[in-house]
């Protein structure tokens, strides 16, 4: 038998359906792919060009990586530790929108291919935007992918709209179909960022084009939950309404599938991508891998993204799963060392519909193989009692960078852990640039609270300036008794209870308040209105009578929680202040005007006090309106000596 | 200021006090100690004999692994996914019992030294037998280290009986005290494989010879459950009446700890090793690490031992600890990274009780430090917009094989990843070698079912032969009836429900039988009795009147459970035996025999049964008993075509 190359004298192992282990053993390759495989005698049989002597090594599948975002190895390390809506909308997002374009994703899928080569992976299913440079670069580089359109009804980097994006995913599959390495796909994000005309859209495509459909589905116990309450149906199943898990589906995450929905997946012939590392590090919690196994799901193990992992290692999460599994169900005999080796193997192929193709070393498949050394410290001494000893070898001990070849298709990739299809010294001069134009981003939206404000993406803003006046008051009642004048109109009285959270910052940065204003009819709630402000460094002007040109402000609905914005803001010190306030938006001789009575609660009683206040736009404007309030102060007989210049927060 | 060896260009992570961060810093050694440390400019006050340009790496404390068994790399990848009693009995305990001994533990450390050394260890806390020469060979290599030797009520490779432990203990003590890099210790080795006597004289000796003491408690559920039904407190609880958690004690694991018992810890300053990848391995749990902080608990972290790890890998344990803690506590914000690097380096000095020598990079302190490269794909690209970006790269980007250069008091043990005092070319031969006797120790064993039931250790060797007989009849009433006969004495008559469990392998090993035996009196179980038997593969001669000299067996005590014999003997079958027996050991003419009438339950009804049968021990006692029984069946009615050849088993 001719071949064009030929592995000898190492360990064999297949992955094959009866677990073949051949040691010493021999592997032969023709073209791009598997000509032979069998015990050291096969080589006599054999005429190869090359002969790689693969003594004290392992010659075994490449390793599949069945979920991760390639690009988004540029965003690695950029921030860590917080929580995922922090983490999200505080960082992720609105860098994405801001560096997320072609060039990004050249430069992001290139840094995670040659990653992933010098840690043994061949295969990689990725779900990003911009597919079509994704491709790409993982064609040039000459590792097998699926890639999938990630699609969603939010506007992403490269569509300003569902149906922008779903444009592009028909372009790009009609781009990629039939090549030799790459498998176009389609990816709607997940069910709960899809509306249902999305989930259905994307399942006819994925029919229609015969291509793969991926999707993260039940990675938070609060996505089920959110499922179940808006749906009515955990969202495994609520999703398959729509057709989704119906044709070459693959799914990501699945920590909080139900034995139902586990079933379904098994039924249908979905894989899942398993995700130890990015689950635990964003708490989402550890898959029920036994138990998807006992059931028939078809297991691959993914690393996720790179910018919540942080890396794209598969031997650490062929560790971790065997670990995990076991840690977690309490039985330290759960996910023995082979099945470990299957899910980042052939299992994983099986999960991404690519098992007629690779995932194990048999003749006729494509020559996807990497050659491990076992020769280090750290993977001594060799234990061969028994067949599962060279399977703990490679799962507890190896790692990653005793991967010494690398072959995709069978074409080297990487022979002596050098690099052969891609640059080193190309890819990271061109990633730090983007790291440090991030870099630059972000800490200018850091220095200023209202860029990272505005990078909430969420404020509207409203600039605001207010003429202000406070005063300490004896008798509440006496002072609404002096509102019924004929000069004064009350147009709406209103009684709140008012929560104030401040958020101190370096005086110069100013601080921000985060209010819950409860609204109260007979002493009932009866709205509930949350405002976040930022309000600004120093005082910009002051009237006579103490009438202040209050910081400039800029306000926004708050609609969330004030747990992130503490966590999202990192103020140096926090401040609660609770109030009653009975306010009065009144016209005095035409001139809008609000007044409160405030009687404070916490930190300190205090009170009651007067305020008077109006929004004010123009230094003329401001001038008038503090005369007006120096004449209303008169008339409600408040006294020089009665004002209070300091804000609540400062008392 | 003069200095042998200044460090410039590399960004120098503290973890001292402040958690300062130069970059780029400057760190000077000067004999065994740090002379000065701060930022770059701090340079030019410095004259040095070597400078090391660390540019684009960081310079950190040496990582201190808080628990491990170093000697125990000698087993690495031997057993894997088993239960702890199938790993710890039926592979551990044999295999030390039968090679652990200095050599052993020469070699064995010094595999662990050079190990640890690639991967940024520079300190570690070790837990074994023969600590003397784990010691000399550490002191050569160079690292630190605490040396406990293991004491506990059964005997060790190196002790008969305790007292001798603690005698060697105590020469050990005294052979080390006071050397610069060693520390020696007392090791009891858990409060359930202690007595009170030995811990409270291990709690004596550390005492009086003001060394720490080591100890497991808490590691799995198991125990603690045991501790609560045996003495009404839980582990900790428990050991501390003794007096060993006075005195610099250094416990490992804490898996199940109480809040009372995290209390107890903190108020003594006890120090805890947490060891997350042993704990999942073993499927032992997760400590709950967050809650021990808030506690004030000093934590450290630690690999255990390598074999059942199966690495000594901290930047794995690290990275690995930072993820277990958010994904178990459900908040990404766990355990940060910053305070997950404490752990491996200042918080694992503390727990050791070395924390004024070791564990951060301060004037004054031993100059244990190790130089990692920062510039691989993986760690890239480079943020720096906060002060945890560098400790994220340390802690979820690096690898151990990014570790460059490591110094343990002033000395390097290791340049551009070569190692400069312990010869890998040397070690790994010597390493195989043993390894090599181990498993042909174990093939051997394996290949025989009597060699794997004396290797357990607890076998009484009584080999059996028995002439028995075994006929159907009619009625047992009338047998037992035949049996009021004056040359018959019946000397004990009883009733029995026996499940007998038979695990079938090669026909030339023999089966297993794993009987429970139930004593009824009134129906009700008055005695338990198990028993494992091993029948030899074939009958040894047949008599006339179908008597047979029986199979050989040899028979124990079970003291383990049926779960344990199939894990440990992976049978090729397994087959299920119940019958309910009516037992009569009587005397015919003068010989003692056993006459059984037995009623098959299960696998099929069968029955009744007589069986006749006595044990022997020659061949002519064999010849003489056959004769009787022959006699006897004719006595009792019992016609040639009632016999039954077959077992039981075989029906």
């Amino acid at each position: 038998m001719e071949a064009d190359l030929i592995l000898i004298n190492g360990t064999v192992v297949t992955m094959d359906p009866e677990g073949a282990v051949f040691s010493p053993g021999v592997l032969a390759v023709k073209g791009d792919s598997i000509v032979a495989v069998g015990l050291a005698s096969l080589a006599a049989e054999i005429e190869a060009d090359e002969v790689v002597d693969c003594a004290g090594q392992v010659v075994m599948p490449g390793l599949i990586n069945a979920h991760t975002h390639v690009p988004m190895s540029l965003l690695r390390g950029l921030a860590d530790d917080l929580r995922l809506d922090v983490w999200l909308h505080g960082y992720m997002l609105p860098v994405e929108k801001a560096f997320v374009n072609e060039t990004f994703c050249h430069w992001g899928t290139l840094l995670s291919c040659a990653e992933m080569i010098r840690s043994g992976v061949t295969c990689f299913a990725d779900m990003y935007y911009n597919e079509d440079a994704v491709a790409d670069a993982v064609a040039d580089v000459g590792m097998r992918a699926i890639c999938a359109e990630t699609i969603m009804k939010w506007p992403t980097p490269n569509a300003n709209s569902y149906d922008e994006g779903l444009e592009y995913c028909q372009r790009f599959i009609a781009n990629w179909k039939g090549h030799p390495l790459i498998v176009p796909a389609v990816g709607p994000h997940a069910p709960y960022t899809c509306t249902p005309e999305i989930l259905r859209e994307t399942a006819r495509l994925s029919r229609e084009e015969q291509v793969p459909l991926m999707i993260h589905i039940s990675e938070t116990a609060g996505e089920v939950e959110t499922s179940r309450q808006a749906h009515g149906l955990t969202p495994a199943l609520y999703a398959d309404q729509f057709g989704v898990l119906d044709h070459r589906a693959v799914v990501a995450h699945g920590v909080h599938l139900t034995d139902e929905e586990m079933a379904l997946l098994a039924r249908k012939g979905v894989g899942l991508a398993h995700n130890p590392s990015s689950n635990l590090k964003l708490a989402s919690g550890v898959a029920p891998v036994p138990r998807m196994l006992a059931l028939g799901v078809m297991l691959g193990l993914g690393t996720d993204g790179p910018a919540s992992n942080n890396n794209q290692d598969m031997f650490e999460e062929l560790h971790l799963a065997a670990l995990l599994a076991k840690g977690f169900s309490g039985d330290p005999t759960a996910l023995p060392v082979r099945e470990a080796l299957t899910m980042a193997t052939i299992g994983g192929a099986r999960a991404m519909h690519l098992d007629h193709l690779v995932g194990s070393l048999e003749r006729g498949k494509r020559a996807d193989l990497v050659i491990v050394a076992m020769e280090g410290l750290h993977t001594s001494p060799k234990f061969d009692i028994n067949k599962e000893n060279v399977y703990a070898r490679l799962v507890y001990a190896a790692q990653s960078t005793d991967v010494r070849h690398v072959m995709v298709n069978g074409r080297w990739l990487m022979r002596d852990r050098a690099l052969l299809t891609v640059s080193e010294e190309e890819v990271m001069p061109e990633v730090q640039r983007v790291a440090d134009r991030v870099s630059g981003f972000l800490v200018q939206r850091e220095k200023s609270l209202l860029d990272k404000l505005v990078a909430l993406g969420e404020l509207e803003q409203r600039e605001i300036f207010e003429v202000q006046v406070k005063a300490r008051v004896d008798d509440e009642e006496r002072v609404i008794a002096g509102l019924d004048h004929p000069d004064i109109v009350i147009v709406k009285p209103s009684v709140r209870n008012q929560y104030d959270t401040y958020l101190f910052f370096d005086d110069a940065m100013g601080r921000i308040r985060y209010r819950e204003d409860y609204v109260l009819e007979s002493g009932q709630v009866v709205e509930s209105l949350y405002t976040l402000t930022l309000v600004g460094p120093a005082k910009e002007r002051e009237y006579a009578n103490s009438v202040v040109l209050s910081r400039f402000a800029y306000s926004s609905r708050a609609d969330r929680s004030l747990r992130f914005y503490k966590e999202y803001f990192q103020p140096q010190r926090v401040m609660q202040l609770e109030k009653h306030r009975r306010r009065f938006r009144i016209k005095y001789q035409g001139v809008p005007l609000a007044v409160n009575l405030d009687q404070l609660t916490k930190p300190t009683q205090g009170g009651p006090f007067l305020e008077i206040k109006s929004r004010t736009w123009s230094k003329r404007d401001a001038e008038r309106k503090a005369e007006r309030i120096g004449a209303l102060l008169k008339l409600l007989d408040i006294m020089p000596e009665d004002l209070v210049r300091r804000e609540y927060a400062d008392f």
